[in-house]
């Protein structure tokens, strides 16, 4: 027979149960059992007319692999896909418009969350006659079908001396890849700790591997303001922890670029009214309850102290930073935050009861009075505010606009609720993905404490999140889709990679790939060996992802079950 | 005044609560309230006949007090020592001999754990004077107090440019010093994931810096065999994750002797007759059940695979394999395991079962017969045995020698079982001291599992940590020490910086500073400024140590506790 004849014959016998070793898996795929190998002249053509952006990531694509090392995991490191050799090399990898000339991959981070699955969708075939299709409506799409394409490479490093083979098992491939949510989130808190704009840039690569989209940068709280705003220059002068811990208007914007060229959007948070303690050092007439104590009774972690929201210059002031640090940003949506509102502060602080019996307002009314006006004012300025769930549940009537996103954390019992309400949610459960649970209490008590919210989220956990929880069908599309949180009270640069990775990528499977036929839960036993697959893959990139189980696990998929 | 008699003064007037910034605190100390600076000039100078290692250790603590970054925690970052200047400057620590010449710092590690806290004992004055002076009887005693030295001085970055300047704070000091423990342990295992031998050696540098003393190197387990034997070629070429993963004899020797240089004993463990699966592939006769499913029955983590034991053969192995791996180490310490045996497996193995009817055996028999060869050999070795708590309690007797040194781990209960056969006890508790514990479960299972051990064992849970439990007066002296174990499942290169450092270095003081007048357990939050301070050190020193609480709460000592 001919060569390409038994090669089609043994896509057919493939064994349907074996997937393809990517993450997150394409929505749908065919695949077939030949190993096919990179040619030495290998290049990724882009079309005429690409912009700038795009024939960057080619170009960092075919760098990427070529610089891994990164080799299939098993025993015998791969040598069982090139025991015949290679069925065939790829030269070229053509990437191609469906419809005409495409904006640049950077311009799709302003589109609307409705918009973002269509732009992200793309169809990929890598054949075994030398060449490789990667076809989409948009630079993004391509954007997406390049991080697959990398990541269906292997290393082979022969016992000898000599090159490498750069191969892929299972060709030829055919993917049909579009995510399941729109909306697929890191939450990266600076506050706790100061991050430099490199370690997040690692970040925004890592996100951009296993196709997460959103990155909602809780930039400032309660404990430092590393955020240099030349409108308000005195907040970080007073704010951040050191004139070395500080973010410019500049290099926000080279973090919200390099996210957008890398499909990424990033949500800025100015989490207010509660979480702003730091702002007193700039303003002390704008803060109640400073550093209070006892903490305990005033907040919920150290140190106390709250916006005097209900004081009409206070919310001057507030629509004014949320319009300064929205001007740095592209993305349609801006974190207004609204959780952990601590009341006792309020009713304890004379200026605030003062202002409310002048009103004749309730705490409440005031509360919707600083909403409404604030949430204008970004909305003047193109944003969507977000919002986390107390602005939705607890405090009533808030004045929200029902295009409002609002971020659940409490519960995932809270969606329902949300839903029940109208509005559109970004699922964030604490139960399933919030990374700084389990590393033990954080504030010093004899003996220690436990974390808050026991325990560690593995990843098996995280990819057992169900983003509809307890809503009803009619109400899925309001499920925009979910965040992996990083509170970094006990993370700084030591420790963010492990931290995020590779339980970030567990949700990002989740979020892209869905609940498929058998909706969710989803099986992590199904699974393990892909996700070691893309951990080793972060780690190979220099990023210091932790290891899920001992080196002999991951070398052998499914002898380190429970049911083994 | 006399600016000599000013600063007595001062001295008198110290607030007594206000501790020393040393990480561990010295058994006693007086100091004052002067800053002293490091003078353009400073040097140590060693006796003129101190051997190499010493002098190579007080080049390196020069070097780190010059190379240092790490500043004073607080808002003003230590500005607040130096607003009325230096009141002195030092330009001299002079190293000194309380007797003759004295050993290598290396040769202190072949001592008995008896003579260790005598040959740790040193004293170190800082005057006000220009003049420093440490007295030890041995080099040991010297290196400990160059490291307590390094620890005194802060830096101070102007905001202008400029030189910083090197201070100490709270000058004069005194400091009279020795550990209360002579046992001062880390576990380090190399099975589940290889470590690098410049990663270990990373792992020295901090022990010594906080005056951590044992290094117990868990080397080989079921998952993998890193060691190279030259008499046993086999074990690593079939056993080892890669070629790369693998200690060659001469490196071993290298971590040992750099471990020696440094202050600290390698005792090496080759976990025997359980946790030894890996051995299967290069002697397939000698191992019973071997990757037996389901392992759950068979063994406590897969894969399932024991040594026959009972098997004269096996134990003639075991025994030379011993005395091949004690000649690598110098410590008088070798471990030798017995920890979680599988009896089940045994139960099924007719080989076995056919020894122990050929010599009317039960298999306790059988493991007494096995312990008292192999344990035999050691000893005409020169080394002490080390095996784990079941050893002691749940086999009956194993044979033991009254000599042997038990880690107590499953409980801190078992101390006074322990105590009360009369052995000597290195406290090892799960409960306190088990870095492994809280990163959930590493089996896969859908939804995920919790950590065999939850919760994660924070640093204050181990600062309250009581290594005498449950003993009478009279049994103290047979616990030696106790042991933080890093078991590597969930940790590789990635991670173990953070997954020992700072926790480590909370069981450094509790075994170096012990329970002084008020007993044990000691006050976490009596100390969190001082834990700080040297996970700063650590982390300035380039070890990715994980922090305890925000920044905001570093700076700001007291303002975190929980009662607050």
């Amino acid at each position: 027979m001919h060569p390409q004849t038994l090669l089609a014959l043994a896509a057919l016998l493939a064994p349907p149960a074996a997937a393809l070793n990517l993450w997150p898996a394409p929505a749908s795929h065919t695949r077939g059992n030949a190993t096919v190998c990179l040619g030495a002249r290998f290049r990724i053509a882009v079309p005429r007319d690409a912009p700038a952006d795009l024939r960057a990531a080619a170009a960092r694509t075919q760098e990427g692999i070529r610089a891994s090392r990164h080799t299939f995991l098993s025993p015998a490191r791969g040598a069982e896909f090139l025991a015949g050799g290679c069925a065939a090399y790829l030269d070229e990898l053509v990437l191609a418009y469906s419809g005409g000339r495409a904006d640049t991959i950077a311009a799709a981070a302003t589109l609307p969350v409705e918009k973002r699955a269509e732009a992200e969708a793309y169809t990929l075939d890598v054949g075994v006659g030398g060449r490789a299709t990667a076809t989409a409506a948009s630079s993004l799409g391509l954007l997406r079908a390049l991080t697959t394409f990398e990541n269906l490479w292997f290393k082979f490093h022969p016992k000898a001396h000599g090159d490498a083979t750069t191969y892929a098992p299972y060709a030829p491939y055919h993917i049909d890849d579009r995510p399941a949510f729109p909306w697929r989130a890191v939450l990266l808190d600076t506050s706790r700790h100061f991050f430099s704009v490199a370690t997040i840039k690692r970040q925004l690569d890592i996100m951009s591997l296993v196709k997460l989209n959103v990155l909602h940068w809780h930039i400032v709280d309660s404990q430092s303001w590393p955020l240099a705003l030349k409108a308000f220059p005195r907040l970080a002068a007073t704010g951040a922890y050191s004139p070395a811990e500080v973010y410019s208007e500049a290099q926000v914007k080279s973090i919200v670029q390099y996210a957008a060229e890398r499909g990424i959007y990033v949500v800025v948070e100015t989490d207010t009214p509660g979480h702003t303690s730091i702002i007193y050092d700039a303003y002390p007439d704008y803060i109640a309850c400073f550093e209070k104590r006892p903490w305990t009774a005033y907040a919920n972690e150290p140190p106390a102290g709250q916006l005097r929201f209900a004081d009409q210059k206070v919310t001057a002031f507030v629509s004014s930073l949320f319009r300064s640090i929205a001007s740095l940003t592209r993305s349609a949506y801006f974190g207004t935050g609204g959780d952990e509102l601590n009341v006792k502060c309020y009713d304890e602080d004379a200026p605030t009861q003062a202002v409310l019996k002048a009103n004749n307002w309730t705490l409440e009314d005031a509360l919707k009075n600083f909403t409404v006006q604030t949430h204008d004012t970004l909305r003047g300025a193109g944003k969507t505010p977000v919002v986390w769930e107390e602005m939705a549940i607890a405090h009533g009537d808030t004045g929200l606009d029902p295009a409002t996103v609002v971020q659940v954390w409490i519960s995932s019992d809270s969606v329902k609720q949300v839903a029940d309400r109208g509005l559109r949610i970004v699922h964030a459960s604490r139960e399933y993905l919030y990374l700084d649970c389990g590393q033990g209490g954080w504030v010093t008590a004899d003996g220690g404490l436990n974390s808050w919210c026991d325990p560690y989220k593995t990843w098996a956990r995280i990819y057992s999140f169900d983003p509809y929880n307890g809503t009803t069908p009619a109400q899925r599309a309001q499920v925009l889709g979910g965040q992996a949180s990083l509170w970094a009270e006990q993370t700084d640069e030591a420790n963010i990679d492990g931290q995020l990775w590779p339980r970030a990528a567990a949700l990002a499977e989740v979020l892209w790939t869905g609940g498929g036929d058998g909706g969710f839960p989803l099986s992590a036993v199904a699974v393990t060996a892909r996700l070691q697959d893309i951990r080793y893959r972060i780690v190979d990139r220099g990023v210091r992802a932790v290891p899920i189980q001992p080196e002999w696990c991951a070398l052998r998929p499914g002898q380190c079950n429970l049911a083994g």
